[in-house]
């Protein structure tokens, strides 16, 4: 009989449920439509039926535990707080929900950090114990790895260098503040470079509706100037965040994870050239910044479950 | 016979060092010039002298070892690398140094790092596992504290928030790039201010080598308005890079240690109305922002010293 981890990723659309053993292969994957679920009470329910099912058909398995990543996720509390995408609103106490069902480890973390544990343990940060992550999709999120573990920090809260304030009375951010990271970064930031960059040429009858990260990574493959200046600008204001992130926590390599960071070179050269242009002298030439190793498609999901390997270590 | 813990402040000027009890009562203390050695090995031996000297006049005490802070100190490698003001050059193996002379702990790391780890131990930091403490003087340093322990991060040198860039391309700082934290918020950095703000009411017959944080601090108590103003502006720019702090690694509190913070509520409450007003909502109303609870004279040996009584911890 082998342990699998379940490795919950909750989404604001979808939830994917992985069953992963140690390894790192997810032996079975299942999504629900997290939309469908008006209350979290009625959501975990079906959610345990789905685990308790899969291990009464899978007998040759038994349950590790559950690990949960999702935005807003307190990593102390078991609770999701305030997520502006789901439809749950205010304190939801998932782990306990998930415990009251099920007699077996829950843990809970916010999707970036889920993310940066995943790299630990499967990913391209293995063996290593100082790094940071950056997810790049439709927010900006990151997890900080200090001396092998992951950064909570007082509150469970720590971790949010997508709402570092780079440019003071910069771009409105989804936050309510000016000049975020993730302002300039997520995919509504490198999207709205790409429209002020044609806006300076002139080029004003493009409906933004149109325009996409994706888009703009097929333009940039293509060759068009405007694209590829996008990433280069992104790459600017990428670089001096994560040159700042260094003078925290000292890492041995920032990995940049999630959608945007798939452009591959388009971002990851103008990132590093503007990275070691602000670094302060100490810490030059000694960082590396890495794409993140694991599969995009099963990243969350690893993530979330390497949780709990990450706690039986 | 009760054990004595060395506490040795390198300074540009002058070394202090000072022979502290578990409790942090610092029984003695003497000066030497740092300034009078023109290489390290020389140096070391005066000080083992001095230490070897009290133990032996002093039977009814013992050695428990050795904490160094020094400028560009790393915690790693027991070292002293390219400290901007010092004499000795290059790479200083100080710990090593040490040992050669005396068979006790050695340990070393900078002076913020220190300070941290003094108000951690014997501070208003007591009891608490996430803070980020803060020296504001000649420069601009940091300790950073997660989980109970300082991070130094993979190559020693972790905790650079003078050195975060707040403004990009604004002011010049001293390690040759622009729009750090320090360039502002130093010695240098509040006396520029001042003197940009008496240049903006059209006062431009002062001459620099009469303003100091010192009559700054004289002329705002006796409500000068552009001494005030100074201090505002300098709260601006440290609450807004401490609320960034803040995303990384979640603090319970934030110290403010050194010359400047003697400044009290003249920096402290524009500090605090502007470290609010540029947090993330979920971390609002949550950190407090306050002094050090050593006495200035002391700190920096008591922080140095403290590094043998964490390690016996």
């Amino acid at each position: 009989m082998s342990e699998l981890a379940v490795g919950i990723d909750i989404g604001g659309t979808n939830t994917v449920l992985g069953f992963v053993d140690k390894d790192g292969i997810c032996v079975h994957k299942t999504t629900k439509k997290t939309t469908d679920y008006v209350n979290p009470e009625v959501f975990v329910e079906a959610l345990t039926c789905t685990i308790s099912d899969f291990f009464y058909t899978n007998k040759q398995h038994s349950i590790a535990g559950i690990g949960i990543g999702a935005p807003n996720g307190n990593y102390y509390k078991g609770t999701i707080e305030f997520a502006p995408n789901l439809k749950w609103k205010g304190v939801v106490p998932i782990v306990s929900l998930f415990q009251q069902k099920l007699k077996t480890p829950v843990i809970l973390t916010n999707d970036a950090n889920a993310a940066a544990i995943g790299e630990m343990i499967y990913g391209n940060a293995r063996g290593m114990n100082n790094f940071i992550l950056i997810t790049l999709g439709t927010g900006v999120g990151s997890g900080i790895v200090v001396d092998g573990n992951l950064v909570y920090g007082h509150d469970g809260f720590a971790g949010e260098i997508g709402h570092a304030i780079v440019y003071p009375k910069g771009r409105l951010c989804g936050c309510g503040r000016k000049g975020c990271l993730e302002a300039y970064c997520s995919a509504q930031g490198i999207t709205t470079t790409y429209m002020e960059l044609l806006n300076e040429e002139g080029i004003l009858d493009i409906p933004k509706t149109t325009i996409s990260p994706l888009t703009i990574y097929e333009k940039a493959k293509s060759g068009e100037s405007t694209a590829i200046r996008t990433y280069e600008k992104t790459g600017e204001t990428l670089g001096l965040v994560l040159a700042n992130s260094v003078a925290f926590t000292s890492p041995e390599a920032i990995f940049l994870f999630g959608g945007i960071s798939n452009a591959g070179d388009f971002l990851l050269i103008p990132t590093k050239k503007n990275f070691e242009k602000n670094l302060l002298v100490i810490y030059r030439n000694k960082i590396t910044i890495l794409l993140s190793g694991i599969r995009e498609n099963d990243a969350a999901v690893l993530g979330a479950a390497s949780l709990i390997w990450k706690l039986k270590q």
